[in-house]
């Protein structure tokens, strides 16, 4: 028995998120089934670094599992990669320890969102990018990322549904808003991240970016710990999970 | 009545090509379908300025349709951009005059096709781009462009499906190959197109790029007019129809 690390890419458009649902085309199905194939039936059950939303891409999911099947570790990448479809698609995969865990063992995570800043649609970005025809201010988004910055309770950022009973206190190692032409690009390192909690910032953000708010309302909204100050969440096809790391990176 | 001309982008992933076909979703289909709503039930039938193939993509393609229905012409393209799907979108309407044909009146049109040269495939550029793993001879490819440009009889050069009867001669305003980063861009410009005419030049500007044939091939090519000299059209997700050009424009 070997237990095996795989980074995955998927873009996240075609399928009903990451979570395995019956009749449903999931990340976590499609993986375990390209598995059971490869083990003649003997179902092989995989555990990823979390869960994304239905329309959510990735460039950097990690998931482990656990594996009879004995071949060299080189040629497990392109074994999976003929069994499943074409916008998942396994990228590494490497031999770990036993004790090895994709959620448990998750020392910080990359979150990027991409929004498309202008009035006319394009066709080739709607999977890809959440199209914002408003004019921005992005120095003014610049300031705000720097109060996300530490350590804070995320209470106010965090979905209403989340079903997460412990501590919603996360450490932000760095949050950024980069413009390059129309394209916006926003960075998220941080220890972990409540559910939604990215795109329910990106939310507070393009108000912040609109004027419509200050870059210092996320010092009071962070310590008020209330969902309701705060507005929708930003669809999610803009965002991407780019990047796992471990303690052994 | 009034003749109305509309620029159109789509992202041909999720179309069944462009020409109508019972219980498929094409284009020509969805823009039908639409003017349908719009004229209570009228049909009104659209001219595009050619078909294109299933999985190609159009930054500029050009139709034509009159209408009865009498409402201010700034109002057509989002009153039409509404009833249309996301991947189907409509980027200008203009009244034009009566003897207006898109199909007829072309004068030139541009074809754009995308690879991208990387040995790792990339979820995001699977349906955009004709991933390529083999290294390209870049100014070998330049090369070779140059003999394209001008007029040539380009029967080797044309699918052996075509049911053109016509003569074979188009005139090639330019032709090139650019090289940015993995990406590589191909703009053909020319006075018309044969069917699957740029594909199958892309599959002989790669045999080129992978110097298993000369630049001055497609001198010789051109001239013995025999589509069995050459290869494999390349894939249709890599082709653009980015734009028609009129008389009037």
């Amino acid at each position: 028995m070997v237990r095996l690390k795989c980074i995955i890419n998927y873009d996240g458009s075609q399928f009903s998120g990451f979570q395995i649902q019956p009749n449903k085309r999931t990340i976590h199905g499609s993986l375990e089934k390209a598995l059971l194939k490869m083990h003649k039936g003997e179902h092989v059950r995989i555990i990823a670094s979390g869960r994304t939303d239905t329309g959510v891409h990735a460039k950097g999911q990690v998931i482990h599992f656990d594996s009879s099947y004995d071949i060299p570790v080189l040629n497990w990448k392109q074994a999976l990669n003929t069994l499943l479809p074409d916008d998942l698609y396994i990228q590494e995969v490497k031999v770990v320890p036993d004790i090895f865990h994709a959620r448990f063992d998750v020392m910080e995570k990359e979150y990027r969102y991409y929004v498309w800043n202008e009035k006319e649609a394009d066709v080739f970005k709607r999977n890809y990018f959440y199209q914002f025809p408003y004019s921005l201010n992005i120095e003014a988004m610049q300031e705000a990322c720097r109060y996300l910055v530490g350590t804070h309770d995320f209470t106010t950022f965090s979905s209403a549904k989340a079903t997460t009973k412990g501590s919603k206190e996360r450490t932000i190692y760095k949050a950024s808003c980069t413009e390059r032409g129309s394209e916006i690009e926003f960075i998220f390192r941080g220890s972990g991240f409540l559910y939604n909690m990215v795109r329910i910032i990106i939310g507070v953000l393009l108000d912040i970016g609109q004027e419509r708010r200050k870059p210092s309302d996320i010092e009071n909204l962070l310590e008020n710990k209330d969902r309701r100050l705060v507005g929708e969440t930003v669809p999610p096809q803009g965002l991407y999970l780019w990047e796992v790391k471990y303690r052994e990176d």
